[in-house]
């Protein structure tokens, strides 16, 4: 097992987080903003819990435009939530019969605005964000505002939270760092516990056994795919196809340290390949090339983009159906910004990404590719180890 | 390794759940129901699928008052969604620069409607549920509907979901049976891999090994507490504890097979544990008894809750934060309804449920029990093998 990075982080690391939000907030006059996610609060408070996977109970933060957070939360969260960093927490019994927290929620907003002099709500309305609460407790908050001041308005955080969470610290980095390289092991040995002749359901298992032995915390997201010369489908869950020669096996994995996640695949040859895979596999690892060759502070995503699409485009691709040749990557398996056609965002010093070029080279037959890196000054510095150019292939 | 269910269901069983949600909408008066989340997905088309771990992409399904489901979803997730029940399925390239299926949806929608002759668009905005999309696309679609037809409304169909997906099938029951005995042996040779010494980390590591190897699909929920005779806090992570003598070590945890979760705890004492912890051990085991001897359709939750209530109250109880003793469960991991002291739900057959008394003895000292059931024609089936009512203490 690797050395594994300190969980959590300083209390300092938090006040950072908090005043580069604030400064954003100022220049857009947001007296605050509310988050519901559990990815905003992770990141904006600590508060880390497998708990969310249960829907029953909402959970919100309210961050002023100036001073300390607020959390609002059901009181099973509250030792958990109270640090050195978040001190103002309140709570209330949840679930409950009549006001989960819409009152108590309501009255921090107010609270919050009023101590600001302003009249504007910063709240998540752009894409890839949802609102974490119960409409129709979410349109009672918005009625309490409204009544409270009739000038109430809400503006999208959006921009604002996207820009200060896709540059990482460097103890972000160190997170995404261990989880990466640590899968990495676990791919390069991969012939190891797989085998023509396994079904999918036991080669899902094994990888997740030797990803938790080799010291991630959870296998949050594995997918896959197999098939003759390439495979179809990448999001399907094991259905008890077996492996047989021929088969190009695909697995592209999201694992967790302390709540930070890698997310990258590799490729894997069993018996007769044919030189048509082969090729393919490493055109794909040539478009990866060419995306790491421009991943640097300047350059638009739309740029590395069309690096990648050009050299899959020669190499004979149908088209794709992804979307998109790689993302953001940390406290969520896929984070703004994306590497498209059209996304005008320029890289960063400490923009954590994945560059994940793939191709369908003939009807139903794919290959993908994914690397994590991120941006350093002069270029990208590798977080996953880079995947061997030709395909691995076991007799 | 248990024998395991099918996966997937039959084309029957998804033209039953239809059928049941059409019927309950034909007497709301309500023309369409828009789902936008991973579970209601799963429950009303059979599309399961872990992309949903990426926020990058909405996925959409319209139910008409009458007729076959349309799935709205992104490129990429076609094939999978396609199935001899699944046949109207329209997509777009996600993600997409300015129209991520805004457009696709409200045509959807407004078609539906019209088709029907209705005005009213059933969706979710009760307890437990939000909407999945991000939240200006939603004004959007909700301004494209009022635009199509100024009659336009909304009404909550959280009432009708619920009560539909409450009930149970012999194929759903099935496979949270398999996961909930499989985890119980898991849980039955906890001493072969838990021993004094240990880290939390390493004890958490362990047990999501075990739970694989016996035939998990995912350890998708794992949380647990050790402490000095009784534990305090349950829903944080693992944080570097060593377990020592006179400890209660919980685990809490919702495994799956094929997208169903088991959800129950089991408690263990190593080396000391005092008298007070093994009588308390017993209250909540006891308690757990009353709630079972009351599982049975026509009971109200609320009368469970006080049976289990009692017998905590009447062995010491300081209070609870948790909020309720026990909920629905399927292919979430908590769902409606919750044994709380105001919910008035019925159980009614077929209805899968966790009771889960927990009490406060001492002040940050704590023990909680849990175990899963079908509520049957004369009372519970458990689908977890009950837990010893004596603490099993490792010496």
């Amino acid at each position: 097992m690797l050395n594994q990075p300190a969980r959590g982080f300083t209390t300092q690391e938090f006040e950072t987080r908090l005043a580069n939000i604030q400064a954003k907030m100022a220049s857009e006059s947001m007296g605050a903003i509310l988050l519901t996610t559990e990815h905003d609060l992770y990141y904006f408070t600590g508060f880390l819990s497998q708990f969310w996977q249960s829907p029953t109970r909402p959970w919100f933060v309210v961050i002023p435009a100036s001073g300390q957070p607020i959390a609002v939360i059901p009181e099973i969260g509250v030792q958990s939530m109270k640090s050195e960093f978040m001190t103002d927490v309140r709570s209330w019994s949840s679930p409950h019969a009549t006001d989960d927290g819409v009152t108590l929620l309501s009255e921090a907003i107010i609270e919050t605005l009023g101590a600001t002099g302003s009249t504007v709500l910063g709240l998540h309305k752009g894409r890839e964000t949802h609102i974490r609460m119960p409409l129709g407790d979410f349109e009672k908050v918005m009625n309490n505002l409204k009544a409270a001041n009739p000038n109430f308005t809400i503006k999208d955080a959006t921009p604002i939270i996207r820009d200060v969470r896709m540059i990482k610290s460097e103890a972000e980095i160190e997170k995404v760092r261990y989880v990466a390289q640590t899968v990495s092991g676990v791919f390069e040995n991969l012939f190891d516990f797989a085998n023509i002749g396994m079904t999918d359901a036991e080669l899902f298992r094994n990888f997740k056994l030797e990803a938790l032995k080799a010291g991630v915390d959870n296998v949050s997201y594995l997918v896959g795919g197999a098939g003759q010369q390439g495979y179809d489908d990448v999001i399907a869950p094991p259905a008890g196809r077996k492996l047989r020669s021929g088969d190009i096996l695909m697995f592209d994995t999201g694992c967790t340290f302390d709540g930070y996640y890698c997310d990258f695949d590799r490729n894997y040859g069993f018996g007769d390949v044919n030189d048509t895979a082969k090729r393919i596999h490493n055109a794909v690892w040539q478009a990866t090339e060419a995306g790491l060759a421009l991943a640097k502070p300047g350059n638009s995503c739309a740029q590395v983009f069309r690096a990648m699409d050009e050299i899959l485009q020669k190499n004979g691709a149908l088209g794709e159906s992804v979307g998109r040749y790689g993302h953001g990557l940390g406290i969520q398996l896929t984070e703004p910004p994306s590497f498209t056609a059209w996304e005008q965002d320029v890289l960063r010093e400490g923009m954590i990404m994945t560059l994940e070029p793939g191709m369908i080279y003939a009807p139903g037959r794919m290959i993908l590719h994914e690397e994590n890196l991120v941006i350093r000054k002069d270029g990208p510095e590798l977080l996953s180890r880079r995947a061997p150019s030709e395909l691995p292939i076991k007799a």
